[in-house]
């Protein structure tokens, strides 16, 4: 592996204490990589040894070889993973700082009564005169979280931090999670209503099918402000802007093609609903479940079986969870795949392409961190009521015109594409 | 007055038309504090132009004679406070600036993973690597706001950001104010309990009474995270404070002295409560309301009438909202007068003063931003699962210690204060 792991040990703080353990790890040809000292007591100290290993077998013998000295204890291996989420991902703090008695009058009481009293006359200064302008509650119940499944609210919140940390950095939104524990549709629903009055938008996220569907369906239908299921609508616009710029490197009008979706839970059908709307010559469906096949019919795709709709897709989409469910032997030359389950696609591209594929992606490449900030802040700046199916259609659009020639997608790190998202959603929010 | 106004005024964008403007505001004597230009378009400048003015009657008709000019228009009149709120007064932003894919694999998917996996083996684990470990919710539902009333929960939101925004400024805590629009106390603590999970703690604030003493209660009982209603707890807590300093001013022992709390609401009773249990001599108090004077009486406070009260109380505190109540006739020589109400007191200090009182306070003097952000600190650095009474005592004492020699209490701008608070909270709540 050839990478660096960090032991916090605890030693005798005394000179020679470290420097027995300092020549110990010299001896087997170690390099030490960075000492951090976390705390000095007394008589002992704690400190964060981090060491260049070759492989996780030299890690164990070293950590082995550490516990053995005189005087000197391995509290842990820390995990830089782990140890970058500490404290938590977020900061919620005060825009102003408040410096003196009358700056307090006017931040706080009484002055605050006078932006009450506006706000009570005409409540659309809310998006003026608080963050319930421009703040997106990102919303989870924790019941579908990653390839982890439900693992219930709390444990779902390092995802959500992460989602809210990206409308700060990509379109300068605020965001706030929100874990509820409610596993209901009714009480979810019932529960998002009663906050969401004060904030500028509703991302609703890993949420179980069917439930995220009659989710966000209530809420869109029931709120003023706009709601979307990021794994619906955010992955479907991130596919359909790869399907496009894939479609476009073969020379092919979407108006020609066959988009065939395999797997049509949260994600699968609404790539499903997208590509129809997007114009394509022909969407077709593959779901085992009766009550998903149903859903796609309902909207208007056409049901076919597994082995129907690979052989007939020129672009097959793949959101099925099942690693490796697409037998290279399936494969049409020419054929457009993307193989979207994560954490393991449902075929490797390098497979696919191996077997004849013009091209394929995996859902590590189509990722969704390129639609939602830019679709909310446009809608958001645009005062919309809801996310409509034009300005999904847009973000698309503008996410594929934003990849670097010969590339597939934009890189999410690049806040100028979150910016024109943005600013395209806008302008199509504004012209209703 | 003699005070600032900001004018927003539009004019032709050409120099003469500015220098006309200026000429006119220069022939009647004012003096231009400022200029700053909003937004140049093609043929029209917008400008804010802040001008020093004597009094509101010459605001008015310096706003007649630039509406009076050639070419300007007056946009209208800014309000600096108003403007002081725009945009909102909070950001919820991350912690990290996500620089690669490698760093965003880290802190978003696959990484993630890892600490959602960690969590749901341990929740306690969500202390350390999520915000639910240093974040607290500032809850309302805007049914009592200020002196407003029941202005609903939107309206009170600039309300809960300025609570919130002192807890970033004073003890580097996170908040978050969510308003819910929900009338019924169980509505309330339903929804409250619902989305509890992922805060550190639970900061109640403008809710009527008696519904915001059972909403606590209840909370109370069901959360095992620190609950707090301010508008009782943050208050009684400041009042005591004040009230100990002005004893030890006239050289008295609380367990010799008479409290008289006038007004059995929200703030009275917790007032009375504490006083209680800080060991004064005998607590008294008066409410009009029959079900105040049975929630006092339940809590072994013993009601009097009114002139009872005012008449035997060595301490007289009051929390009625009615201006003027306190005659100055009443008024016992060497007495002690808070008079809490906002914005007007039941007496004014110097009257009070001068009819006897050994000294005398308004509510703009006891300060409730000197409780919550250090009590709330110290029980969530200590981990407790409520905020007790030894607590409040204690942090009584310790806003009561910081004041300057002479002062009855702190500045609440002072962050060593709420500091020394938390310290003095957390342990006490370590102890248990």
């Amino acid at each position: 592996m050839n990478t660096d792991k960090t032991f916090r040990i605890r030693h005798l703080n005394r000179p020679e204490s470290f420097a027995r353990l300092i020549s110990a790890l010299s001896e087997q040809g170690v390099t030490v990589a960075g000492v951090a000292t976390v705390h000095t007591g007394q008589t002992h100290a704690y400190r964060d040894l981090t060491l260049s290993l070759r492989s996780e077998k030299e890690a164990e013998s070293i950590q082995a070889l550490l516990a053995g000295l005189e005087s000197v204890t391995v509290e842990g291996v820390v995990d830089e993973v782990l140890r970058l989420h500490e404290g938590g991902k977020l900061v919620h703090r005060g825009r102003i700082d408040v410096q003196s008695f009358s700056h307090m009058r006017e931040v706080y009481t009484p002055g605050v009564a006078k932006v009450c009293r506006a706000i009570h006359q005409d409540p659309s200064l809310a998006r003026l005169y608080t963050n319930a302008g421009n703040t997106v509650a990102v919303i989870s119940n924790g019941t579908r979280v990653l390839g982890l499944g439900d693992i219930g609210p709390l444990a779902s919140l390092p995802v959500m931090e992460a989602k809210a940390l990206f409308y700060g950095q990509f379109v300068d939104l605020n965001a706030v999670p929100i874990v509820l524990n409610v596993s209901s549709v009714d009480q979810f629903v019932e529960t998002v209503e009663r906050l969401a009055v004060g904030f500028a938008g509703i991302h609703l996220e890993d949420i179980r099918t069917p439930d995220c569907i009659e989710i966000e369906k209530r809420l869109i239908e029931r709120l003023c402000i706009p709601v979307m299921h990021d794994d619906q609508h955010g992955t479907a616009v991130v596919a359909l802007a790869a399907a496009r710029n894939l479609l476009a490197q073969c020379g092919k009008e979407p108006r020609n093609v066959t988009f065939a979706q395999v797997g049509l839970g949260a994600a699968g059908l609404a790539i499903g609903v997208l590509t129809q709307a997007a114009g394509f010559g022909r969407v077709i469906g593959f779901d085992p479940g009766e009550q998903a096949r149903a859903a796609a019919a309902e909207r208007g795709i056409e049901c076919v079986s597994f082995e129907e709709a690979v052989a007939q897709g020129d672009i097959v989409s793949l959101t099925t969870g099942r690693a490796g469910l697409l037998q290279p032997s399936m494969i049409r030359r020419g054929q457009i795949i993307l193989a979207l389950s994560n954490p393991s696609p449902e075929i490797e591209p390098a497979v696919a392409l191996a077997a004849g594929a013009a091209s394929a992606l995996d859902g590590r490449s189509v990722n969704n961190l390129l639609g939602y900030p830019g679709m909310f802040k446009g809608a958001i700046m645009a005062g919309a009521r809801a996310i409509t199916t034009e300005m999904k259609l847009r973000a698309a659009e503008v996410i594929a015109s934003q990849a670097i020639p010969g590339e597939v997608l934009p890189d999410p790190l690049r806040s100028s594409v979150h910016r024109a998202v943005a600013e395209a959603v806008a302008e199509v929010a504004s012209r209703r």
